[in-house]
């Protein structure tokens, strides 16, 4: 199956903006995570519906809900409802195959990017749909399946002291966004390493299996560019809009944020330009090396051949034949056979061949 | 014949916007089918003439004419006239090479592009001009022959409901071109698909019909890239302008056909990478297969050559050759031999060829 | 001698704007012709002297002076002044390897472009100064040689009814440049056509002179680039200008000039890729049929040089050689040599090698 | 260890801003430098802590404290209170792999870049952090570790006279950036002589080693990339800038060091464009011996090989074997070996392989 | 010794501004010459010193002074003095490694670029410094050594009539460029003229040294675009600056020198994808070579080592080897042979290797 682009025949000839998951169901039924707390306290509940955030929200606190599972499509209706999404922004979401992107509503500012992980014993790496929402008074976070990459945040969020910043819903969005941003990081970490130690065995175990791991990297880079890339428009989109709900104080870790993709994208660009020179030492080191099979072979030859030839001479059965009752002959043909093995591990020591 | 760019020769020294058609006519006679419907009903008629549409007009309803056939010049004139199109748009919209664009008019905004179909038995792109024409109160599409890729928006016509955003003709331009990019994005789909394909054959089984196949998809990925890329700058100039006919409440329907277009053209860029790193890997395969069997030959030619010189010398009939009567003679030139052997497969052990 | 850049050592030292010709000259005396030609009638002379052609200038009449040959400096010079151009134009308009510019003056607009043509047989470009001069009431053209581009313009003259556009000199410089433009393309179409003829060739039949006609058509094709490219810098100058005396009315006609020249550039831009594949390609297969031919060496050689070694035993005269008076010897012999053949060739097979 | 992106994992989870040490920890204990001068005087000082530069401050003088060692937490943050670091330029100074970045707050400049240090035997470059930071009265400079590269600069305090430039504290932060990027141009420098040392070898003695020595100054010169290129955006953010600290009449200097940078990364590409060259004709060159080799091969064997099979003929033992009791028969068999070997010659001369 | 940037080792820890040559010095004394002229004559003086030319200086008249010779720091630092330079000028002349640029004060433009010349024996391009301060009434020129680039010039001056436009000293300036700017288009020519002279050898005759060849003119190539392209940086400046002392009359003049250089760097360009083309085509050349190679030598071995061991069987001295005694044997031997040979012929040429 295409892995880099998927399929959209399922979509086609709906009315655009109708919410159908374009991608595979990973999980069977949606879970609702909400957090709900104030510099006075803490609720952590899960949920059996959307209705039930909206009931327990209480003035002054910040919620954020994280959805789990994003094929349900009543559930992801009644969030686009609720919400007042943009008409196309529900199926944006629930195309799994959606190029990251920002957008803004009147009541809401939405990032839609992927989540990475990578498998270092099948050396791949898999993508899954993210979608953060930032409202006035809450953060809406949804995922295709349940995984613990926020816990760091949620462990934050409980230990947090009165004044934490995670009590303004931006900063809440913006450490969400950090924690994944920090993970392609890492991602590219890992297979920066693997590329790197790819180095010794190019030149001392040049051998076949090097080719088809320098094509996975290679492949998986470039998978991480079409992630990656996008997500540097995204932040210019945001950084540049008059109308996000980021308060002014906070435009300082947008920033650093943004330099982090550049340095993301940079590293991306940096290891693709690596594995490509990769492939050229290794195809330099295959003709070394058939070069070197090649001299072998030729001294070999070069020398024995005629030499063979040379006792093939006085093998022939010629009644007439002078040589063969000459005395010294057995003498003369080894010197003459020395001569020619010297002459000829000369000739190949001048031509640098030895 | 030249595929990537066709002939003009035909309109040389022609009057500039005359209307002739470059390329090659697909079908005999133009055929016009009618869509006029508001809320309370739909008509569908199959025309004879353009007039015929003008006289069937109702006010507060949307047409939607869909021509197929663009070779005809009478009926591009009468088209060119009744819609008062610019002087070159006629013979742009004949023109099956005409690059995509959009052009406005005072009471039209044209848009070139293509059609496009893939072919996968044969692995060929066809390509096919289309034109879309939308005015205030109706849409004119022009195709060079039928086929049925719109059917699934006359049916939504059919079906519409009362609040359908069909009834506003440039939604229906919209959801026309959406129609359109979202078969680009099919067809990338499936050759990006072959090329992922081919990516196993490249390991396990590298035969010469490989490089034909990867020349084939290149040359493919070409004619996509040359056909969608254009369509790029078409949406900058339609949602730069400021006098197109479409509603702001649907700008984000643009703006999500934009982003369709871009992702299609970073994917055809993805695919044409790896294609050409298929290749590279391929050559380097080669390149290793060629040294396996320069290994192999070396090996037995190293081997053998000097051991059949070594017998040569005791075929040689010379009268004196005393090792010849020697009783352990035979023995000896066997543990000669055996020693070479070992000898030989631990240096070539040594240089890791074994 | 140097193709791409020509002698400027002519000129060296000399007062800057000097006319000077750079470059061969094509012909012994300049020929001047002159349409002079309102809706009432047309007058078309050849003129000796450049007095001539402002002698008979009638006012409301639209005059087309065609000179070829441009190498005459007191020609040159007379319409320098005649016209009042800057200092460095004449020199420009005699430098046969000028970039193509767009250069405005108080009294005209000029294009120094190339008037390119394509010999099949020999696969060469041959480039020729071209210059139009627009004034308010006069076209202007100089080319190195008489030759009958034009012809369907001036046809389209000669039959010109009243409402032609012909009858602003504005209109015919656009058609005069269109048809170099047109005449770009169609060279870019039959190098085209050559390249996509390769094609099949280079899988066929992939001989040596495959590479040179590559590399030819590769050659021809940076010469386009190089003479085509700087008139996309030429239309934006132009379109960008705003004292140009193109009439707002042709403004439509000069978007759709600079569309063609895109093309023109995209489709050289193309096809330079295609035939950088072409050769990769190539290079590709002579490595294929290498490995081939290396195969077939190897199976030859390593089945029958053991075998004569073999052979070669059993002709050795030893004396004591217990195998020879072996009754079932040659049996054996053979059955051996059965068994290393079958062997060797089940080796190769498991290898695919056959 | 991955080399050009380094490890986060440490700060996982971290509240964005928390001063964390990433990378590896160069030294024991930070080492304080203060310089505090005016025109009457100067005074230098190893510091204990950053209160007592606070303290020994007196109005009217320049202070150049210089930090080694930037490990210390909470060293770290008394820097950050005590200058009003915005929230997250604390952790980017501590990031051992932070972008080279200029950021501004209310009371300072800030230039967070590396400093590099090469070391021809191992052919690696080293880096290193280094903050500048600027502010109204003083220039604060954090390194990793203790050395001598601001030497020169101090002597020039040491011996400033009256009207030194240096009694600016922008001045010396001008001349310590100075003094980095002239260290950027030494390192390019050196790493470009053995570039272009190279080229004799690849001539004379293209073997082995020459390709692992290519592929590693290819990564040197990927790393100095990284490091030097985000220098340029520094710059251009500083001089872009309406808030910076550099007074108008420093403008120039900045300018100037802009140019530098611009010469480095040029240089840079230039030598990285060299060494891909180096590696193209290294193989080339690698190809062209192959070809050689195969040739002395292909003649030894393509002349002896028939003859062998003559001798072999004449040293069959059939009784009827006609030839064997010629008496000419030897010297005739002399004469074709001697016509075989002739004509081969020639045919290999007419192919220019001899 | 690096030769694509200079050492600075020397100016290292220098107060920046200070005026030390880099680069090695080219003379011993420092020549420097006046032309003084007003339309009504011309005085010509060989200078001690810079205080006779501020002496001699009449109102009213042009002064060119020209000096041979920049590594007096006496004499450098006086002109920096009385021409009132910025600060870091004066470094930047003495720099000979200093990128070319174009710098404003207030009583002076000063361009810094090189003079270059190419040496057809030993292929090498030998760069010098090249210094132009236009003033409001002189023009200075500063040159590492003396030549007669500029004779030309001085023959204009002194052949200068009335109206001439050499009395404007702003003119003086652009004739001087012009004529560098010239010298470099010669240079590209040459070198141009080089790299087509190579197509025929390339396919005629690609011995090794034409590597050589094309890897000196790729290097030379690159030198050439490093000293030119930063020439295009300070034509924009300079005809962005609203300061420059460049008369409006004389813009057009600019505006035809930028163009030249734009020529230039195109054409640069252009060789060095020609000579990148060249090594390909040369690479592929010799792996056809290798293939050609190669059948010869697979042809002769694939024929006689079959042959040969046919022969070795009836070589064995078996006692019982019935076909010896066989009165046809030998007949029959040949016949095999003959057959052997015929197959493996047709068998050759089916595959197209003969």
């Amino acid at each position: 199956m295409a892995r880099f682009i998927k399929d959209r025949i399922a979509s086609k000839g709906q009315v655009p903006g109708s919410p159908i998951l374009i991608g595979s169901q990973k999980m069977d039924q949606p879970v609702l995570r909400l957090m709900e707390y104030n510099p006075k306290g803490l609720v952590e509940l899960e949920l059996k519906s959307i209705d039930e955030a909206i009931s327990t929200k209480s003035p002054g606190s910040v919620s954020w809900l994280n959805i789990f599972g994003i094929h349900d499509q009543d559930l992801m209706k009644q969030i686009g409802e609720v919400l007042e999404f943009q008409p196309l922004l529900l199926e944006d979401i629930m195309n799994t195959d959606q190029r990251p992107k920002y957008e803004e509503g009147d009541s809401y500012n939405a990032f839609i990017l992927k989540l990475l992980s990578y498998d270092a014993t099948s050396r791949t790496i898999s993508s899954e749909q993210f979608t953060l929402v930032l409202g006035k008074h809450f953060v809406l976070t949804l995922q295709e399946q349940t995984n613990d990459l926020f816990k760091p945040v949620r462990d934050r969020i409980r230990n947090a002291k009165k004044a934490s910043r995670l009590f303004d819903p931006d900063y809440l969005a913006y450490a969400l966004l950090d924690t994944v941003v920090d993970s392609y990081i890492q991602i590219i970490e890992t297979i920066g390493r693997e590329i790197e130690s790819l180095e010794k065995r190019l030149f001392s175990d040049p051998d076949k299996a090097l080719v088809q791991e320098i094509y996975t990297l290679k492949t998986e880079l470039s998978f991480l560019r079409k992630s990656i890339r996008p997500v540097k428009d995204l932040m210019r989109d945001l950084m540049r809009s008059e109308n996000s709900f980021f308060q002014d104080k906070y435009l300082h870790f947008l920033k650093d944020l943004d330099e982090l993709i550049t340095q993301a994208t940079e590293a991306i660009e940096l290891y693709s330009a690596m594995i490509s020179d990769h492939l050229n030492i290794y195809s330099t080191n295959v003709n070394n090396r058939s070069n070197e099979v090649m001299k072998v072979l030729t001294i070999f030859a070069s020398i024995f051949i005629p030499l063979t030839f040379l006792a093939g001479i006085y093998g022939m059965n010629f009644e007439y034949l002078p040589e063969l009752s000459f005395k010294y002959s057995y003498l003369i043909f080894w010197i003459v056979v020395i001569c020619v093995v010297v002459g000829l591990l000369i000739y190949f020591r001048r031509k640098k061949w030895l």
